[in-house]
């Protein structure tokens, strides 16, 4: 059997190993907390850090494989580990790349693939020469995640908002929809696209809240989204699984946002909906398998579900009752046992070739089910 | 959290398992050897042995709830963490029945629901008495599991082959379809039952190779089977999950072969082929969730993955790839390290709507894929 690790321990890694049962592979993990959501699921948890040279160097030494199921890993010792012969998903060059907003938008720009007017700033008083990208998005060049680090400055008088450290300034694009397209790609560079997923953000906490499999879209702007998609994964050389995140505009015009390169929320839905799901074609990938059936089985929605505003401490959740009773949806919740606002404790699954069926359930399970604590 | 352990670590207890992710539980399981499918996919794996009352016991006595995967559990130390107030699926009265095809015959007749004609023998020279019952089936009591225990008796002169300890004596059914149905009970007796699948199975080994869901019967075989299942789910007074295995006969009769107190081999093409799975059902029923949705979300075939003959040893795939590559097709391997002769290894399930591609498909599995040893 093939040595796999993961490097973090939360849902990701959770759902990656419920996947990985179905195959003769052997499973580590890493993370700092035993409690993590993946802890329990594999065959060797190891404590540690995974920001640390040290650790990741000796968690990784004696695998075959390893993935990330978050970016902030430490990139050198992914290096060395593959300079050694460990097979890494992404490749450590993609995700040195990705991690960094500078870098990551200077890669589009090199690659000709349409993202929106950037400059870098390195202290806030720069803003102040770059008033013509206003309205703009101010994004720290490292470390963000799920919304730290992005700060949305709409005039002049925003600038004050902006960060003090090394930052990306975007011109903010007029977002008609915000898309995902998940790809697979393998050692020789097969790909396996899926669908693109509407994505409906939660605008305070700039997290992903509902999401529409397949995503409606004019045909030519499917073209050209799927086209830009495969370039950017193409372009990274790095087998893996990436979710290149687009916004359209009014003119039908397509731009990159920015690249994950793991398994990403956009696309829980492909569990249930596709006949390999994210986590699925990631192992694939992994063990050196033909490449999975990315088309669906039934079309799809999604609501995460975050701990509600207010409430920290011991998770309870409220409704859960009723969902369970909805004779299309599917429940993941993630085990954590503490919830804060806005933290990621579940999604909900509904399959349906109904459009309006869909959107009544997500928004039925918005209103009903609730994460709370005691 | 909950606190449910699963009595027994193989195949079913790592699809238990893998979908316990989905829902805030703590698992235990409990096994003899280390090793198994199921001890990595726990929080809190217990070495030890199932038919033993003081392990079991010890096991037992701080969880929550508990189910089996196997019927050769301790039922005496069940009964004792009952009394003690832990909840066990399936109750040890149920489990007690079962487990003994002397009292499981016998609890069908005092229901009046139909089952073969039988007779109990006690030692083999008691055969001679009952050449009437010929052409007949002789099973042990107590310890047949996958084709052990149970000898077809065809003529007076393979009496010889009967046990000498035990044993029902049942006259053959003219089986036309041997059929399942798979009934999640929950506390309070409500029932969700799936629609019955068509077995088909390997003469030599007596081991489900083949299953086809839903079944194609007509119509009043159809209720007739429904009902009789319920009938059988009832009288058992137990909450959990059971298979009820079914005879058709070419004058549309029904008979219940044997009922399974847990999750079935017959319903793994669940996971896939229908919105809620049996595993899922089960956690449900134990979670004390509402009661899933048990339709087909599409219709499917699966293929058990034995080992092949001839060979025994640290365990090899062969064909592998070319499944893989097939569009609507699910892979489930065991992670069992070696492979014996006819052990389940995996399954395949394969979902289309389309009878002749289901079939189509399972032909080419079983012609493609074999499990050898290195």
């Amino acid at each position: 059997m093939k040595k796999a690790g993961i490097l973090g321990g939360g849902q990701l890694g959770r759902m990656l190993l419920q996947q990985a049962a179905n195959y003769p592979v052997e499973t580590w993990v890493m993370e700092n907390d035993p409690e993590c959501p993946a802890a329990h699921l594999c065959h060797h948890f190891v404590q540690g850090d995974i920001t640390s040279f040290d650790d990741v160097y000796a968690f990784g030494k004696n695998l075959d494989v390893l993935t990330i199921e978050i970016e902030s890993v430490n990139e050198d010792a992914l290096q060395k580990l593959e300079e050694e012969g460990v097979k890494i998903y992404p490749r450590p060059a993609a995700l040195k790349i990705i991690k960094n907003k500078m870098l990551q938008k200077a890669f589009y720009k090199a690659h000709q693939i349409p993202s929106s007017e950037f400059v870098i700033t390195e202290r806030r008083e720069d803003l102040q020469q770059h008033a013509y990208l206003l309205p703009a998005v101010h994004k720290l060049a490292m470390g963000g995640y799920d919304g730290r680090g992005v700060q949305v400055l709409k005039q002049a008088a925003d600038f004050k908002l902006g960060f003090d450290e090394l930052s990306v300034l975007e011109k903010m694009v007029e977002i008609k929809k915000e898309i995902s397209i998940i790809i697979g790609i393998n050692e020789v560079g097969q790909t396996a696209i899926y669908e693109p997923v509407d994505m409906v953000f939660d605008p305070a906490l700039n997290l992903l809240s509902y999401q529409v499999s397949p995503a409606q879209l004019p045909e030519k702007v499917l073209w050209k989204a799927e086209a830009m998609a495969l370039a950017v994964v193409r372009a990274l050389k790095s087998p893996g699984i990436f979710a290149v995140e687009l916004f359209t505009d009014f003119a039908d015009n397509v731009w990159v946002n920015e690249t994950a390169p793991r398994v990403h929320n956009s696309g829980h839905h492909s569990i249930e909906a596709c006949f390999s799901s994210q986590f699925d074609m990631l192992w694939r990938i992994m063990l050196d398998y033909p490449l999975g059936n990315t088309e669906h089985i039934m079309q799809a929605a999604i609501v995460n579900l975050l701990g509600a505003e207010g409430f920290t401490g011991p998770v309870k959740y409220e409704g859960l009752e009723t969902i369970l009773k909805m004779d299309n949806v599917f429940v993941h919740l993630y085990g954590k046992t503490h919830t804060k606002p806005g933290r990621k404790m579940g999604h909900i699954t509904i399959l349906s070739n109904e459009k309006q069926e869909r959107l009544h359930k997500a928004n039925l399970i918005r209103e009903t089910l609730f994460v709370k604590s005691i």
